[in-house]
């Protein structure tokens, strides 16, 4: 038996592997997810496994590693978050967002910090030693609502998607603000003195770590956008571009101590309008799916180790400081939430009602990225205390407010998800309205976002889709890809049913008939859709079918790594059922 | 700057990255692949990249390190070759590829170490201190034909199926063997003495380490299997556990020091046909493209590595060793062939023609495995020596022959492979044969392939599915599974050349044509094919639609990390424009 060789992949392995089975199991009972977030149940597991491990050790479990969760575990999910963040609600609310991302978070490192060194003073509860700086410090970790969390939690309660957005863009956003002041308060508590130039510095580094990560995501996007152009021959590879770019841009981002999730959600939202008009179908399931697997795994493992890690023997227990800061984190973030929402709510039409309010405050939960800065933190003789601190706080948070908060979103009757997708005719209008306007901002001369909108795509469809896009010269409207789709799905349904004709309908007058009942503006390129007349179309048919006769002893099956053997094998089948079919006729 | 803390995953990716865009520059010019082997070009790029490297640094470049090969970069690529192993060919020749790997490969060893034991004998080439066991070593790393330089090479020749899976059944199988003697060897030559016992407990090893591996890998697949049964509630981590479970199946084969190749193979054959039934499509797709992108990056990054290892001062240059090196493959590869050729030959009707044994002699590449041995030996005064002959053992055997084996094989006009795939007819055929042939060795009471096929097919529908598939209670056979796949093919094709009517035809009619063309035994269980007459198709399609247009307004998209938002989004979409369609008719 060699063990000391295979260890490391093998117990990675095997941590996948429970976290997958973990999965399976909870979604096996039904009834159980539906009360209790699927969170608590991992960190659950967790605290199950940390403890036998305890017991059977008798020494504290290993704690999780804070450079496997921020180098490994945090950036599939962040990745995955950025890539299929619904764009619009999330522009359309981007002040919003900003403002309790950038302000919100500072109010509540300041608000914690010092009400907490307030309390420090009381003697009876033995603290003084805690400084100023130091509860600052703890401040501005356990301040950053966590996006694993918040995720973990909001996408099963089906809130409206404005709440969502906000909350969720929130914990994204943040990232900036916690980096530069977790750092910052950790430099002053190892400089003797601190000049008020350090102060000024750091407040200018909010701006260069939150830009400076944009920048980042948007370079390697775009490379990435850029690089799919010449994957036609190779399709295999196509998903890895994805991957690897994203990555790096957050690593890149990480080197230079900017924001990594900053740079990975532009690098996704920049890269993947161009990534999925360049690579093919397969290559785009197999990029979804992927994503959505690795986020699924990484979340899971998050929580379980967060449970494992509880368990041991880092703590420092304080009831008072411990209690104070669970009490504080929940007064200052709603003080801020109402604050904050008084000044949005003056500026904006559409208002963010007070349920909404409440439902903010509330979904502020703590989690891995806390737990985490934690842990980095240097050594001093509170340390332990802190850890106890943080891990009450995430704790509380995930399983107190988290399994909660459905009830009270149920109780408080708060405006719910739309449940179905916006029809053709209600894009259509909606697009409209943006074009009218920013034609109305234009001439008014206010600078708004549908103003910029407008520029933004003029000069996307100008610049940006020739230099990124492989097929540029066909642009296809986007109705007209829709129509493509739906065409698709159509026909695998019909074939599924049963009730496939071979003998083709009247497609010009099928798309004549849509044409009117959608009415947009955008031409319809594709003029084989128009003016192909029934009978044309049958002689067109046989010339098809006549062709694939030959085709078929011409190509065949390979076995080869680069390409997947059932790509062309059902083709040729296909074509060969089709011949016979025909001639049966 | 922070580069320490992100070195490892950031020099991974900038490495996968360079051979994803090495791979893709190589296809953007066309001429340059059909010349030269892409194996050669890799090794090249990697040539000059570690000339670079040592022409900055002034110190030999990093060689391959052997635990990342065999834990990392190998199980991809075996991963992928056993999932797409065309099963008949490989069952039909198993006892043939069998003898090469095993028998030829124990010739191999043994020629080569006891020829180059003779060479080091001759006074005049100062080799006198290389003992007989060091050569036997030396003799057992590099008798072993490489899977990966073989695949490399071979998926560009299209050789004939039989060929193929000869030689490359023979790369793979002979892991067991190589493993067995290289340990045997270099536990040898750390003995003081050696007894004749350990000499038996060797050759007994070669069935432990072999079948060992077989029993470790189809348990980990039939367990595999058997959990996919459960993921219907959350597909996205299906594609996971066919990962997950290979893996662990050579991870486990390498601890208890059984053949990690082997085991891996043995559990994709045995997963594939029930992992497959189980998931689904999408997943399927995924599992399918991941697999070819791994396998592609990991061989992309074998040959380029191996181009690095190459340039550095690791090498003690002795020209008659190495030649005779050189010399001795060939000459005792030729050898092998031709005797166990003969001896096949004798025993089965479908012989192995001279020119097919000419192409498998050739074909006998040496790669990354023989190179990760060479560096895993104990240190001693001739290891550089080794090295150094291994490096241009490898760099002959893929340059020269694998540039020169396409125009042998289209000089000497070897048999390609097949250019089509075979027909419903054809496939009907064989498997009517494949069932007369069982009835006729059950008869004569030979016990042969067909007879044991015939067992393995009722044991595994008697019992295996019943365990292991999730529906097994609606078993369809073959023919309406490939039905149904064509149906959907079709409907695709049409719908994308706009042709698709509306209105059904008659599905009877062309189920009645399409089964007098096949004529298989199977019955056809979807009744709905057979009797559905054409005015009650045209209701229920009517019922069909009525019954969507309800439901458009209550099903919509959800921001979920456990779903694709793509997922029920469109077809909600395409059932409203059926409607509208619909009515407008």
């Amino acid at each position: 038996l060699d063990y000391q060789h295979v260890q490391v992949p093998f117990e990675i392995t095997l941590w996948i592997m429970l976290a997958s089975l973990a999965k399976i199991g909870f979604h096996l009972y039904n009834k159980l997810p539906s009360v209790v977030p699927e969170s608590c149940l991992l960190i659950f597991v967790g605290l199950i496994m940390g403890g036998i491990i305890y017991g059977l050790n008798d020494r504290s479990p290993p704690v999780m590693d804070s450079d496997i969760f921020f180098l490994y575990l945090l950036p599939p999910i962040v990745l995955d978050a950025g890539y299929f963040m619904p764009s619009r609600p999330f522009f359309e609310s981007i002040g919003t967002i900003l403002l309790y991302a950038v302000v919100g978070t500072i109010w509540n490192v300041f608000g914690i910090g010092f009400s907490l060194y307030g309390i420090c003073q009381v003697k009876a509860f033995q603290l003084q030693d805690v400084s100023l700086l130091h509860n600052l410090l703890f401040g501005s970790l356990i301040a950053a609502v966590d996006p694993v969390a918040v995720l973990a939690v909001f996408e099963e309660i089906h809130v409206n998607e404005k709440l969502h957005i906000l909350v969720f863009g929130e914990s994204l956003l943040n990232d900036a603000v916690t980096v530069v002041l977790y750092k910052l308060f950790r430099s002053f508590c190892e400089m003797p003195t601190i000049k008020s130039v350090d102060v000024f510095a750091g407040v200018g580094k909010f701006f260069v770590v939150g830009l400076g990560g944009v920048l980042v995501g948007l370079s390697f996007g775009f490379t990435a956008a850029f690089t799919t152009r010449f994957t036609k021959d190779i399709r295999v590879i196509e998903p890895l571009f994805v991957f690897l770019y994203s990555y790096l841009s957050y690593l890149t981002a990480e080197m230079f101590h900017l924001s990594g999730i900053v740079a990975i959600i532009s690098c996704a939202m920049g890269m993947k309008r161009y990534v999925e008009a360049n690579i093919s179908l397969k290559s785009h399931t197999t990029v979804k799916y992927f994503m959505k697997m690795w986020s699924s795994v990484s979340d899971t493992l998050i929580f379980i180790f967060l449970g494992v890690s509880t368990i041991g023997e880092n703590h420092e227990w304080n009831w008072p400081y411990i209690c104070f800061t669970v009490i504080f984190c929940l007064i200052w973030r709603a003080l801020g939430v109402l604050v904050l929402t008084f000044f949005v709510n003056r500026f904006h039409v559409n208002t963010i009602t007070s349920k909404d309010q409440f439902i903010i405050a509330y979904g502020g939960l703590r989690g891995a990225i806390c737990f985490s800065l934690v842990f980095l933190l240097p050594d001093f003789h509170r340390k332990k205390l802190f850890i106890a601190a943080t891990t009450v706080v995430i704790l509380f948070t995930v399983f107190i407010q988290g399994m909660t908060i459905r009830p009270l979103v149920d109780l408080l009757a708060v405006k719910r998800k739309r449940e179905s997708a916006p029809t053709v005719g209600e894009q259509i209008h909606i697009r409209f309205l943006d074009h009218l306007l920013a034609g109305i901002e234009d001439i008014s001369g206010h600078w708004g976002q549908y103003y910029w909108k407008d520029k933004l795509e003029y000069f996307n469809s100008k610049y940006l889709q020739k230099i990124l896009l492989r097929e540029y010269d066909q642009p296809k409207s986007s109705i007209v890809l829709l129509y493509e789709k739906l065409e698709r799905k159509h026909a695998i349904e019909l074939a599924q049913a049963g009730q496939l004709g071979h003998g083709p309908a009247h497609p010009s007058f099928l798309c004549s008939a849509f044409l009117c009942s959608s009415s947009d503006r955008t031409v319809i390129t594709d003029q084989k859709l128009e003016d192909t007349p029934n009978p044309d179309v049958l002689d067109n048919m046989q010339e098809i079918l006549a062709r694939n006769l030959y085709r078929i002893r011409r190509t065949g099956p390979a076995y080869n790594r680069h390409t997947l053997p059932g790509d062309s094998e059902p083709t040729e089948q296909a074509k060969e059922i089709l011949i016979l079919r025909h001639k049966s006729l």
